[in-house]
This record gives C-alpha cells, sequence and structure tokens, in this order.
C-alpha cells in the first residue's frame, strides 16, 4: 500500500523539483549525469497509483552510488514551523534520502513576537528529527522599509541568501502553496499596474534560480493533511490570522467571499492566471527589448515617429524603461505616468515637459522623446 | 455656476465619445469635418470648472448650420431604466442638443418578468420627456442557450443592432460603468484563460465600432447621484440583486469583501487591468498572427522547430489559433488543452495524438504539428 494521497501528492512535488536540481547540477559540474527521466504531468490530485509508477526505481547514477561521489549537492528547505513548510521539510527529508542528496533547513527568528528565539529552536529540533542536517535557526532584525510585510520578507530572504552561500546550498525550497500564489494575484490586481504584478511568484526564482517553491500547484489543504497523516506537529502564525496584514484579510475574508460568488474553482484560476500572465509579460518585455534598439536615433534618442508605429503595450513598455533607466524608482512609476508621458507621442498637441518620480523629466524635443534626471 | 459635479462628470464622459463618433463621420460622410478639438485627459473626477472650461462653446460646423446639413448623425442610447442607463440618456439628450446630432433610445423588454412591457413603456415615455426621437420599446425572446445571462445579453443585442440599422444609428451608447467593468474582469479572472479574459469590456466594440461605452472610467455611484440631482426617476432591476445570478452575487458580496480586505482603490485597479490587458493581448494576438505565417512550411504544416524557438506565450497562441481554425470551438478550448498540445513541441517523448474539443486531433508528424478534425 502506498502513502496517503496528501502524502504522495507532497513528495511527487519535492521529487519533481529535486530532479530538476539534479539534472541542473550534473550539467554544471563534473558529477555524472543523471538519467532522462520520464516526469508525470505536474498535476495537483497525484493519486498513490501516481505517485507508485512515476520515477520508480529511484535515481541510478550510472558509474557511481551515491557516496562515492563528489559531494553531492546540499538543498535546504525553509521551514517556520508552519504546515505548509512542514509539508514540505518531511517531503524533502523523505526523497533526498532516496535521491542520495543531502538535505538540510533554515528557520528564520523574525524576532518580532516575545519567544521566537524558543520556538525556532522547536522548529530545529522537528527538522533534526525529520533527520535534515544542517538544521539551523537564524535570527534577523527586521526594519520598516515597506511597511511591516515586505520588511519580514526583505530580512528572510536576506538571511536565506546568507544561509545557502555560508552552506553552499545548491538550491532552498519554500513552502508557498497554490492558495499563496491566489493571494498573491490578488494583491497583484489591487495594484491595477498590469500582468507583470498579475504574475505572482516563479516557481524559481532567486540568484541562480535558488528559490524553488515545489507547491505552487498544490493547495494549502494537501500540505495541512501530510501533516497531520504524518504526526508531524505544526504551529499556526498568529500573523496568519490577524486583519493588521492585507494578506490575512484576504486570506480569511476576501478569497472565501469572492469563491463563495465565483465557485471553488477561483483559487485555482487566480494560479493560472498567474502562469499565464508570466509568459506573456515575459515575451511582451522581449518584444519591448528588442523593439528599443530599433527606435533609437543614432544619438541614441527615441523617435516618436517609430514609437508611435508600435502597438501600444510594447511602446509603454518601452517608455516604462526608458524612465526606469534615467532614474524613476520603479515602484513610484505607475501606469498613470506612462499614459500621460505616451501622450508625447500619441496625442501630440504641444504639451510641455512631464514630471515623472525620481526628478526625472519627459518631454518632446524635435520628434524626439527625451526622459532625462532634470 | 456649473452643473452638479456628477451631472458634470456624466456629460463631459458622453460629450467626449460624441465627439469621437463625430471625427470619424465626418471622415466616413461628405458631412464638413468638425474642428479639431482639444479634450481634456478622461477622469472620473471631472470638476464643473474642467466641464466649463472643455469644449466651450460647442462645435461650430463651418460653412453649414445643423439644419442645412446633410441629415446629422443620429446616436442611440440603450436604456433599462436603471441609474446607469438614465443618467446616459439624460446626458446623451443634453449633448446632443448642444452639439446639433439627432439622438434617441430603445429599451428592450427581455419578457422575463409579468409587467416588463409595461415597464418598457414607462422607460420610452421617460426617455421622450428627456427629448430622445425615436424613442421606442423593442421586445424579444429570450432563449436559453449558454445560460440565463448570456441568453438575455445575445437577445437584447441582437435587438440593439437591428434597431441601429433600422433607424440608421451611427452609435449606440451603453451605460456600463466602472463597476460593471470590475466586475467584469472579476468574472474573467475566475475562467483563469488568460489575460484576454482579464481584458473585460472595450470602449468601442460591435460592427463598425457601433457600441460605445462612454462610462467606462465612470463610477456607479456618479451615475446614480446624476439621476438624484436632475430628479429622474430610476429603476432598480431586482436581477441585481438576485443572488442566483454569479454577477450579483459578485456585486452584493465578493467585490464588497475584496474592497474591505484590499482597500477602496480595488474597483479602479481591476477597471485598469482591463485596459492594460486588452492592450497586452492585442500585441500578443498580433505577434502570435504575424509569426504563424513564418512557422509554416511550404505545405502550410506547422513546423516544430520553429515553433520551440517562439516564446511560450506566442507559440501557445498560434496552437490555439490552430485548433480553433480546425474547429475545435473556441469556448471549450481551455489552457490545460492547449497546455497538452505545446507538451508535443517543448517536451516530445513521442506521445500519442491528443484529443480537443470539436473532434480535433493533434499529433507530430515527422517534425510537423498535425492538428486536424479526426
Amino acid at each position: 500500500m502506498g502513502p496517503h494521497p496528501a502524502v504522495a501528492a507532497i513528495r511527487l512535488a519535492v521529487r519533481r523539483v529535486l530532479h530538476d536540481i539534479l539534472t541542473e547540477h550534473s550539467r554544471t559540474t563534473d558529477a555524472p549525469a543523471t538519467p532522462p527521466a520520464v516526469l508525470p504531468t505536474p498535476s495537483t490530485g497525484a493519486t498513490p497509483a501516481a505517485y507508485d509508477t512515476a520515477l520508480e526505481p529511484p535515481y541510478e547514477l550510472p558509474g557511481a552510488t551515491p557516496h562515492e561521489r563528489p559531494p553531492s549537492p546540499l538543498v535546504l528547505v525553509a521551514c517556520s514551523g508552519g504546515a505548509d513548510s512542514m509539508a514540505l521539510a518531511s517531503a524533502l527529508a523523505f526523497e533526498a534520502r532516496k535521491l542520495g542528496i543531502r538535505a538540510g533547513g533554515i528557520t528564520v527568528d523574525h524576532g518580532l513576537q516575545p519567544g521566537s528565539d524558543l520556538r525556532a529552536e522547536e522548529v530545529v529540533l522537528r527538522m533534526r528529527e525529520l533527520g535534515l542536517e544542517p538544521a539551523e535557526s537564524v535570527a534577523v532584525t527586521v526594519g520598516r522599509a515597506g511597511g511591516p510585510e515586505a520588511a519580514a520578507r526583505d530580512a528572510r530572504y536576506a538571511a536565506l541568501d546568507d544561509a545557502a552561500v555560508r552552506h553552499g546550498a545548491t538550491a532552498v525550497l519554500l513552502g508557498h502553496t497554490r492558495d499563496d500564489q491566489a493571494e498573491t494575484v490578488l494583491l497583484g490586481l489591487a495594484r491595477g499596474s498590469g500582468i507583470r504584478s498579475l504574475s505572482g511568484m516563479a516557481a524559481v526564482s532567486g540568484a541562480g534560480g535558488r528559490y524553488r517553491r515545489p507547491f505552487l500547484q498544490l493547495d494549502r489543504q494537501t500540505a495541512r493533511k501530510a501533516c497531520m497523516v504524518q504526526s508531524l506537529p505544526v504551529w499556526d502564525d498568529p500573523h496568519n490570522a490577524d486583519p493588521a496584514y492585507t494578506r490575512s484579510r484576504l486570506r480569511q475574508e476576501g478569497l472565501p467571499a469572492l469563491e463563495k460568488a465565483l465557485g471553488k474553482g477561483v483559487v485555482e484560476a487566480l494560479a493560472r492566471t498567474a502562469q499565464l500572465s508570466r509568459d506573456d509579460a515575459d515575451a511582451l518585455d522581449a518584444w519591448a527589448r528588442q523593439a528599443e534598439a530599433a527606435v533609437r536615433d543614432s544619438a541614441g534618442l527615441l523617435e516618436c515617429a517609430k514609437l508611435y508605429a508600435l502597438p501600444p503595450a510594447v511602446r509603454r513598455r518601452i517608455l516604462r524603461r526608458a524612465a526606469i533607466e534615467a532614474g524613476a524608482p520603479a515602484g513610484a512609476l505607475f501606469a498613470r505616468h506612462i499614459e500621460e508621458v505616451d501622450r508625447l507621442i500619441t496625442g501630440w498637441r504641444g504639451q510641455g515637459a512631464i514630471n515623472l518620480p525620481g526628478k526625472v523629466v519627459a518631454q518632446r524635443q524635435g520628434g524626439r522623446l527625451v526622459i532625462r534626471q532634470g
């Protein structure tokens, strides 16, 4: 009899990602190549049967057993002690053992609640019990820049980056689920700044693709269930239910109300929107990069007539890039700013210079668009 | 003293659209050209001051008074008697008079409630009181295809199309507001089928750009207020609050909960997302159309190697177009279908034929992708 479907699902998700990591690792090191493996289609409804047939037996590394090889890659998991990341830690420990790679875990102590250091130590113990090595807690100091959520996130990623470098880790796994992704899409939607902000979190991100999110197509309920059937104690961060945080309000009220109105498929639809938007945004960015070279004159100035001939979506991306290059902070540059600059091209009637954030000024001069810090 | 800000806002919105219609009309008929006019930027917060300075005095048509000209264009408003379309009807009547164009109104009797014919007659009377001529009620029979909301919409647009042709109308104005747009974006989001379904309703749509939505950047509250201050009686369609309808649930519960979680700017952000998504989707469709020609061999078959080299967003659009061209019904073709076909290109490992809706089959044959009805 195979494992419980929820456990099968989390393990399969992690195994797929470890396979990718091994494949990439073998390309960039002298380690022997892993054999090509046929992986099943990603699915959130992985059944024990699918699990049993997929990738059995475990990878054989030709010509060498794992022990004789040069140091096998180390994969870390970022673990808060919550259900998502505890499920991830358990699946990583299990799959890494089968694949002969090293697995460790880091928990970040944000120091935002009394006793957070003790809790972090508890998480370290649980990671050790799972067989993760190294298993360590890293204390950070959370600043204030960008609000409490952004500041905590910045501090956390800096600590994880540092830990990855310190331990020579190939990758760091993050426990974000499809539900987190849906919330991220809605948060992006609330900015109203276009499809890039609808594209949520990437399955692979960070320097050299360090961060991986194996659970991005898996629902939170499955992670929770997997902890339960494996008798893993989990910690419910009170922050997750604190209505002071936008994401908590979204999770507790916004998304449930949306599901009630639109049906249960909303979370999946939002996650799919993220993926489609990401691909679309990538393609349009590529187009804009390419088109930008063609609309500059020999002095490097943007030619208004050539800009005019481009589709609005491409033209506005070029204008946005030019404004950022001139010194406008990306986070302060809104769609309405770019629209105003765009009207120098599409609705020219002798307007004056347009002021943009970061003291950047855009103006039309003799058929050229000049964007520079004033 | 100018009109109430809400009245100023609805009139300005209508005036901008009438200006566009006049400009286009003068290009396509022998009517003398309207003078170029500098219009203020679209804004939902139009103040009486902005209203007073914009486009005053009313258009002078050089060389002819309106009465001597060949028949001036007729613009119709589709009016249900609700606040949005009553506000629109009042603004059309006011602005058309100033611009010397003819304005009429159509109300559609869907026959879904007892007494709907009497209500329609009441709306006709109100339109007449506003000075709209023709003002008429058209009874339709609502079928069942696609569900009650889609069937009512199809019947309504067929009746409006017919009325527009019968009266020789240049345009039909529709009262959709920014709130309707936000709801439409969320409904599209729930489909999870990509950015085209996030792009909501177009400001200009239908055959020859017949339909115009002047209030797409105006909030529902402004329309309601404009009716109130003009003492226009409005009718609240009980359907709008009926939780049997997805849109009603969204309006009554989903969107308010989202606003509570994300802040009051959500409606505006959703409407802006619609516009940005529409431009992005248009650009990518154009790219796909262009790229499609380049990836077909001399026999017109899709070459897998060339498809592989395209960005996923462009490649999947080509695959989708090819499937529809082969007979797959667009409405039944989901992202997951296209992803599966895409894996014939990006994850080729000897898969068999892929079955698509409409008995369309996609398969890889000798480096070519063959999509046809099987």
